[in-house]
């Protein structure tokens, strides 16, 4: 089969591998129908995060279940699920509490030994307990909300649940990539009534508002700390997204943050704990809380609004790929001339 | 009037000053009757936290008020009282919600222009929403579980709920100081079920194990990590308190809590946010919260549980000193020959 490799900084190939098949009795190999690019994948484009020369790259898809192992038994061939982009045992205590993100047999597509979501089919550990099964009727033109509850959107909600967006909250949202929106469309679901989304991108922004945003700050460091505050009868948001993973962002997170808020951080940590102003913290007591997020806990949930209507992610999807074009599709990211690839088989 | 006073690092004296005398209609004078020496005061006395030579210095007394403003409605003459470790309006926003600490007109005894709590009175702002007023009828036994309370059982308590120990909660303790010891105190009174103290000083561990303490792990760094991953399963303490403020308690709290837990941070940053692990807490979803404990909201609930003999934190008072014998209790505790001093008028 054909699948994604990435072999070194700014080197993704599409290239022949081995079929995957059943190697323990609890997988399954899944068929992969649609995937896409995670603004996570670019740490390992541009070099950021290190890879090993030949990994596998990927971690958000659905397909169909092609065949599976003796012991996986809530599924069948021939059955369309989505993937979070961790899998999972379903049965330890982690598992059990919905932090599935800690499974200690739990693991990420891509990773050294695996096979990633960007390719045509994809050996899946524990599929019990990792993948969601979709109706079977289900109406192809929400397969783009679908895939994206497979991280962004469940990484957005995430952020939102531990910065404590709630009904009536203000919120701000710290980045304007893919999580950062689903981030304020998670604000807005659980009842948000005020989101402030910092970003300079202006489509960006634009599906911001579509979201639910209700003011968009175009400043960054202390300028937008001042024009929050300026937003905010000069407290800060009770509730704020961190969506980078920066420094400066989580500097600036934490500084927008009202006295006995929470900063929410799912942005993957790329400049050490330095933005960590914990003298803040302290005087001002702002909690943080977030991290990896339990995308397999909050899918069923996600999913039903999804497929009721009620929510849809899929604007955070500006481009549509085959997967011979994926190197493109990183190459379009990584120059923001993308916000984020789907990737169509 | 008497009061201590900071000339510099070492440098504690008792000296005539001025009489305290009502400034404001919302002052109160209150002629103090108990106060202490905190942890927290050995920051300053160690010239690590700056001070003006000649700055007051105590922010833990228990009085009765001699003079109150045309203003103060609630209290009179002849009243005793207990002061939190700062003053607040009472009528703001955060104080409503319960965050005095940062009432935008609240402040700390013993900053520049205020008096300290080491003195024989305190000229008190905002009495009305500041003050707690103690039953005429006090038990004088009950005055060191009553003057606990303006700070470090309210802080040890704070420390617990923002790690959230609750019934049957497995809860570690980084500081064996006394509000780490308090912080043990609050955890067993909120249920916590094991209760881990890291601590090498075997008086005051001894204290903790009278407060509640199920284990003792008298090591530091890496080793203290392992002992009580040994003791959790693996796994670590959903709660920790950090209740010491150095980097290296406050990474050695983060690398005990178990994935998905809390760290409750009190003991006041001292060391940067280095210590703050922010990849292990993203890859483990451990949250971090606290701070500034506003004791104020605190001392009604826990002051009835002394009242009704159901919680005695006194025994984190090893030594009773006179106002003039407070230089030498500074050095007492500087050089862990004593926990905390009591102040006897």
């Amino acid at each position: 089969m054909r699948a994604t490799v990435i072999h070194g900084p700014q080197d993704i190939r599409v290239e022949e591998v081995a079929d995957p098949r059943v190697e323990r009795s609890t997988d399954a190999v899944v068929r992969v129908t649609h995937a896409c690019v995670c603004g996570s994948d670019l740490w390992a484009y541009r070099g950021v995060a290190a890879r090993q020369a030949g990994q596998r790259i990927g971690h958000e898809f659905v397909g169909v279940v092609e065949e599976v192992g003796a012991g996986v038994t809530g599924l069948r061939p021939g059955d369309r699920v989505l993937a979070p982009f961790v899998w999972s045992d379903g049965t330890c205590s982690y598992c059990l509490e919905g932090l599935h993100t800690s499974c200690p047999q739990g693991g990420f597509w891509g990773e050294v030994g695996s096979d990633g979501g960007q390719g045509e089919a994809v050996r899946v550990p524990f599929a019990d307990g990792t993948l969601v099964r979709l109706p079977r009727d289900l109406d192809e033109t929400l397969m783009p909300a679908v895939l994206a509850l497979s991280d962004v959107m469940s990484t957005g909600h995430h952020a939102a649940l531990a910065a404590g967006a709630r009904p009536g909250a203000t919120v701000a949202v710290v980045g304007d990539g893919a999580v950062g929106l689903c981030g304020v469309l998670a604000a807005h679901r659980l009842g948000a009534e005020r989101i402030v989304i910092l970003g300079r991108h202006q489509d960006r922004t634009a599906v911001a508002r579509r979201f639910g945003a209700t003011d968009v700050v175009a400043a960054r460091g202390e300028d937008a700390v001042a024009a929050v505050r300026e937003l905010t009868d000069g407290q800060g948001a009770a509730a704020v997204l961190e969506a980078v993973g920066t420094e400066e962002s989580m500097r600036t997170a934490i500084s927008i943050a009202r006295d006995g808020g929470a900063v929410g951080f799912v942005g993957v940590p790329h400049g050490g704990s330095a933005g960590v102003d914990i003298g803040q913290m302290f005087n001002r007591n702002i909690a943080l809380r977030g991290g990896v997020a339990p995308a397999r806990a909050y899918i069923p949930e996600l999913l039903a609004d999804v497929l009721a209507g009620r929510l849809d992610p899929s604007p955070v999807f500006d481009l549509t790929v085959g997967l011979s074009e994926v190197p493109e599709a990183y190459a379009a990211m990584d120059g923001r001339r993308a916000l984020k690839a789907l990737i169509s088989f």
